[in-house]
């Protein structure tokens, strides 16, 4: 399993009038802990798109159990529990507060896909490379 | 069961560097489409919340079939199948673009709280005698 | 001169925890009124982009004069005072609510630039016939 | 004169299909800066709200230079000019990329208003013992 675990804070934007971040808001923060779960291992999902691959997400399942607050500091943990082996990779995420107290549970199915052609692609070479290594 | 089908117009703001609507943007769609299905109930989300009754987002479940494109107009399809008999109200909702190709799915379950004691709350009657009307 | 108005309802995503909308949000309401502008006039922007010109924004000047509110009904007249005649073309926009009270006066100011040359460019002939019969 | 930088990552949602940020999304970037340089001083914006007093913007002006891009870490410069002396502060800000290179320039002005009293009001203390060190 590869896991990773890094923070963002509830801008104003984020909030709506019941004072909470807005449900549609959490895809930004579990979006964050995916891309900057990817740079923690030294590959940017600019270069990904850069080397062609998309990665479009086909899935997204979220649970709100604990509303998020403006100006919180949200700790997003980001695992992938499955090397992907097709053009499949799954995103198991949860959000925290600073008091520890878990707020929103994620799954983001996400496709690599050839931006040329268009189709379904397998994982880049250099990021599965750098993701074999958590499972063995 | 209810329905009721409005429309949205993609903005520009809408679609990320794949020109397809970002993922977590159907979340505001789905929301158009669950305010506007209560409207022509006649019962606008604003009336309920002054009445003291807020509902939070509990979960939401998407499955992106093909990309929304900027300036797309889409129709939203709202749909409650089960007439609420405690603090949950579920809604069906699909998005389908104008050649009618459906892009897709989303569930979104929402409680029914009380704003003053934080409590889950039951359905307020006024929205209960309109829905019940198509539930019999 | 050439004036139009179009409408847009306030989303909860768009108000904040004041209960009003947020002051980055009505640069979409703005950008809503443009493209209802250019469409009232037969001409869709993203046809304009598909023929290789984009409208980047290059300066926005805005006041808030009294707050939007979720659920409102805005009004957005956009208005184009004089006729284009190099690359630069500037919008006049101002958002009303229900009441009639005028809440924003909004100033945006857009490049006409060639998306391949990356170059400053000229109106495009079929947005300047359409426009240029309301100058005379 | 009182300055403080503080950095923010371009996210996929903030950029457009021109692969640029959209032009309404420097307000959060504006308000990011802006409170992180509240904090700086020691102070929260989110304390100031529950002093009871509000900091609407009432005047936003934005010259956009050069686009900032998707996934860019941007480097937001935050300047008060002048020490409050009545309802009004006015924040000049500044956005760079890595390379150093000035992107956008706005200058955002607030109002101090009480929130119970819906009136104008004057800098909270806490804030102008903070501040006036800077302006002697």
């Amino acid at each position: 399993m590869y896991e990773f675990k890094t923070q963002v804070r509830v801008r104003y934007a984020d909030a709506d009038p019941m004072n909470v971040v807005y449900y549609g808001n959490y895809a930004q923060y579990f979006e964050v802990g995916r891309v900057e779960s990817l740079r923690a291992l030294g590959i940017s999902y600019k270069l990904i798109e850069d080397l062609g691959i998309m990665l479009p997400v086909v899935e997204l399942n979220v649970k709100y159990l604990r509303p998020a607050r403006y100006d919180d500091l949200l700790t997003i943990t980001s695992q992938i529990k499955q090397l992907p082996v097709d053009h499949r990779i799954i995103f198991d995420q949860e959000i925290h507060n600073e008091e520890g107290k878990l707020l929103t549970i994620g799954t983001v199915k996400l496709y690599f896909m050839d931006k040329l052609l268009g189709k379904k692609a397998c994982m880049p070479p250099i990021l599965a490379e750098k993701l074999s290594s958590y499972f063995s």
